[in-house]
């Protein structure tokens, strides 16, 4: 089995090393000797640090970045994004996944739960760069029964080419998607054992058409009614939440993943911190697409959520470094059933090597302060998932290629 | 004269050259032939961009980063930072301030507007390694009449270094500051030919403080009726303004200062820009110090810019890529009275090259959208500053050093 020795790196302000056997962390002690391990990576001057799982994103829309940026919301997406969307190729979202997995790499992600089109070529990319992913089979009503079928088909058909890659079972949203074939996904999902991904209080406009057409129910009231949420949903955005809807999200069990640069961008509003907290939700962080926040960084998603929620709430001391922190790391792994999200023995072996002689994290008075609001991308050099080295010392194999072929100008 | 031949660089989107001799660019061609540039500079693949002018920080509050974070205002100030401030030593302030100028130059600022105490050592630092500075010599009331005295005496006998330092008369703020001491604190800026340099409006505190102690003028109004506000004077925060407010700081010509990331992280609240658009006010960016931001990346501070209009007015078209980034680099150089923020023949050779072939900048669909939404520091390979290169292909001379004496652990 596969071994990888890290020495002299520090774990939460203690000096260790750590044993990673296979894929998951096999011990983790002030000294370990006669190891003969595979490689031998020194940390002295260098933290190890849980990486982040991306809980809501559209992966291969990076091709579509900076493409008609600060519109209007309806000019943009009826005469940008989906007209261009309606030209990528299945080739195109194998290449705009790649190009989107470089990128959460290189800013310490090692998961995404994604939703999108052409799930067979965003399974092959993270297969091929070994990522774990949560590949969603997106459903939209007006593309028609075909699709419908056919991704039903696949579904049911569906064999993981690894432990790291699953896929899950993703009605667009509820203006997308009718009450029948919504809960036709759920039956599905749940004989399946597939999570229930989908878009939730994202917009005013959404929650008011809702309340018109459903005798007054929100969102949220809406999906409860037609009984489709449970532990088993993940649902994106919820920017629009009352307190009803909140309890009811709580009491499911249902995950809530917060979306702030989307969120703030397309001026859709700012997530319920103290609402949610006070029910007790559980939350996870995601990114969005590309188009809606132009990057995949974690690390900016985290200090957009807390500064958002202190300038919306008027509170300094809401959502501290450590809550947001959990939420963009071990939230999302636990959520997804993976026994990782720690650094922990026995645990799988997902984890980021930090360069503590970097400007952004001295001096080096709290880490986690400084993870969330101070560093970048620069930070990272050495990305471990599931026991394997993606990025060493900022090397990424095959970039350079996956790079050219992405860059695809949009005409 | 120095020369530096940049080969086949992408300008706003046209392949050019570009020759800097001395201290300007002299000539911008599509090719520059029969030159001997004492150094040349291959351009492929890559963008030259005018870099950041930070329009408010105070630089050596890096010490302090991630120090008390998440807490109440009055307890983070009184208890952690405060006590903490008091403590630095010159040398502090000047190790504290090379560390800033090493985040600075590896996020692609060039200038900053600096206020803080040993402006000496701050001077130093910035001679030292190169940059731009205006380092504000600092009053507040409480610290005694023989620091007032030494300051004004530091003032006026002032010589600068070189072209590129310059001093500016920084009163703390209309709470820590009365009424004689900023008339005589003008009159010093006046017949000096300084910028008066000062904190404005950041707190609901500040302005219903100041309407009780004048007669319900606002702070704006008050430094009016005092007569210290002109074409001269900077004004960080700005953060609440009545439409009256913004018509006195338009029609005397004030530089307003915003500083997202510290104004939401301290819950201070959202620039008003539907206002001062209307108002047409003159407005820059600025960071901040690490205490309240806690880096000093001008990258993240125009997302946060923008990203915070946007959501905080309901409108997805306001504060643009483009408003944003005139706003981060020539509003701030002209501002300064500097021929510089523009890449431009004649003007002063400042500028950034950044790596098109990084994966927060492909595809390169608009460089000033990925710029302001995508780009992280990782994108910034080289930096030149008055025509002398601070970083190259991601090396800054004497780094190591300046993190190590920055790594002053608060105990």
């Amino acid at each position: 089995m596969n071994t990888i020795l890290i020495k002299n790196i520090s774990l939460k302000n203690r000096i260790v090393d750590v044993l990673i056997e296979g894929n998951v962390f096999k011990q983790i002690e002030p000294e370990i000797k006669d190891v003969n391990a595979d490689k031998i990576i020194d940390g002295t001057n260098r933290a190890i640090i849980q990486p982040f799982y991306n809980m809501h994103t559209h992966s291969s829309m990076t091709l579509l970045r900076g493409y008609g940026d600060d519109m209007r919301l309806f000019e943009w997406l009826s005469e940008y994004i989906w007209p261009e969307e309606a030209k990528l190729t299945a080739e195109d979202i194998y290449n705009g996944t790649r190009l989107a997995i470089v990128e959460m790499i290189r800013s310490g992600t090692v998961f995404f739960l994604d939703m999108y089109w052409h799930h067979q070529e965003i399974i092959r990319a993270a297969q091929e760069m070994k990522v774990r992913a949560s590949v969603g089979v997106t459903f939209i009503e007006e593309r028609g029964k075909k699709e419908i079928e056919d991704n039903i088909k696949f579904i049911n058909n569906f064999k993981s080419p690894s432990n790291r890659i699953t896929i899950n079972v993703a009605p667009h949203a509820i203006y997308t998607v009718g009450k029948d074939l919504y809960q036709e996904l759920y039956l599905i999902s749940k004989v399946r054992g597939l999570k229930l991904n989908t878009h939730l209080a994202e917009t005013v406009n959404e929650v008011n058409d809702c309340k018109k057409a459903n005798n007054n129910l929100t969102p949220t009231e809406y999906l409860e009614s037609i009984g489709v949420l449970d532990e088993n949903t993940i649902a994106a955005h919820c920017v629009h939440l009352t307190e009803h809807d909140a309890e009811i999200l709580s009491s499911k069990g249902v995950t809530l993943v917060h979306n702030p640069c989307a969120n703030m961008k397309l001026a859709s509003g700012a997530f319920n911190v103290p609402l949610i907290n006070k029910y007790d939700c559980r939350v996870c962080l995601g990114t969005d697409g590309t188009s809606s926040n132009n990057n995949l960084s974690m690390l900016e998603e985290m200090k957009f959520a807390a500064l958002l929620a202190k300038v919306s709430y008027h509170d300094t001391s809401l959502l501290s470094a450590n809550q947001v922190f959990a939420w963009a790391t071990k939230n999302g792994a636990e959520t997804m059933g993976l026994n990782a999200g720690k650094i922990k023995e026995g645990m799988l072996a997902d984890c980021l090597i930090v360069n503590l002689n970097n400007d952004r994290l001295i001096p080096n008075n709290n880490l986690i302060s400084n993870w969330v609001y101070s560093a970048d991308s620069r930070c990272i050099e050495t990305v471990i998932c599931d026991g394997n080295i993606l990025m060493e010392n900022y090397i990424i194999p095959n970039e350079e290629e996956i790079l050219e072929k992405a860059k695809r100008k949009i005409s």
